[in-house]
């Protein structure tokens, strides 16, 4: 951020009176410009025995598989958030059954909220968003070519699970190392 | 918004290209300004068979009686938002044990997240934040001096599941009607 979105006028960092962080802040007109994480709301869309993968066609990991999910829009629920990015990017229509996996993910301050639902008919397609839609078992699922660690994470929670059917919600926090790779850790109260 | 916060120049509200909502838009240098909820974490604090509340001392809703609870910053988990904010509120080192109340608040572009958390000692005091903090039995409680609907919903619960012992997890959808008044919506999948 360089400039105020009020006002036109350059923006400095500093930490406002009564605050404890630094904040963008208008010397001109006093807007303070607070950064918060964004939520991305997705579903693991089940089918029989088998899950929905999109194949992205959008950058990043273009052409990496994925659960459909996106970024939640203002004036949406969270669940409506997952509902509308699966039938953006899959053309499918699910029915939601519970909120499964919810990760904060510390170095690109996002919450990802993953929520576990059924695909009453296997009716998907391709979309502006996915090169390809299709229902993996577990045995077909293309471990190497996820697009991102918490769908991984989201997968092998949802195949553990299903063997008890009971699909607890899992608490997560992803965070990149000072080496780089990135680092799970389950919630501490689990 | 008015202006690009990354170049100054004014911006306008158009549709993207692959996009199917108005956006916030640089002509100037094309940069996309999307707007999305934010996070608002927060614990529900309990010793022994009471809460703990804090009376606001900021506005909004200066005066009345709130739980420990505000935005989540940027690098920081969800959890770690809801620990942190009932220390800066209450002075309070809680343990939590769950999620326990999440609810889309669509009218203010909100998710808020409020987690069961017990507090091992009752230690506490008021803060920058809250004029007063103090422990309530469900009898004591406030109802009339409430800061926020949700945070009745949330203390409703706990003293309704508290029979039990058993606190499912509360998803909850809040949206303001045309008559203006606050509606309130379990979530279909519970």
């Amino acid at each position: 951020m360089k400039y105020c979105s009020q006002c036109g006028q350059a923006v400095t960092q500093k930490i406002p009176a009564g605050d404890n962080r630094h904040r963008y802040v208008c010397d001109h007109c006093h807007t303070i410009h607070y950064e918060n994480p964004r939520i991305i709301a997705g579903c693991l869309p089940v089918y029989q025995n088998q899950v929905l993968l999109c194949r992205r066609a959008i950058e990043p990991r273009y052409g990496l598989w994925t659960l459909p999910a996106g970024f939640m829009e203002n004036g949406e629920s969270t669940e409506q958030a997952a509902l509308r990015e699966t039938l953006e990017e899959a053309n499918a229509e699910v029915v939601i059954r519970k909120l499964y996996t919810l990760t904060s993910i510390l170095h690109v301050d996002q919450v990802q909220m993953i929520y576990l639902a059924d695909l009453p008919e296997p009716i998907f397609s391709a979309s502006e968003e996915s090169l390809e839609v299709r229902l993996f078992s577990e045995e077909e699922i293309p471990w190497q070519e996820l697009a991102f660690p918490t769908i991984g994470n989201a997968l092998r929670f949802y195949f553990a699970d299903r063997k008890t059917g009971d699909f607890p919600l899992r608490h997560l926090h992803l965070d990149r190392g000072a080496d780089g790779t990135v680092n799970c850790e389950l919630g501490t109260h689990q």
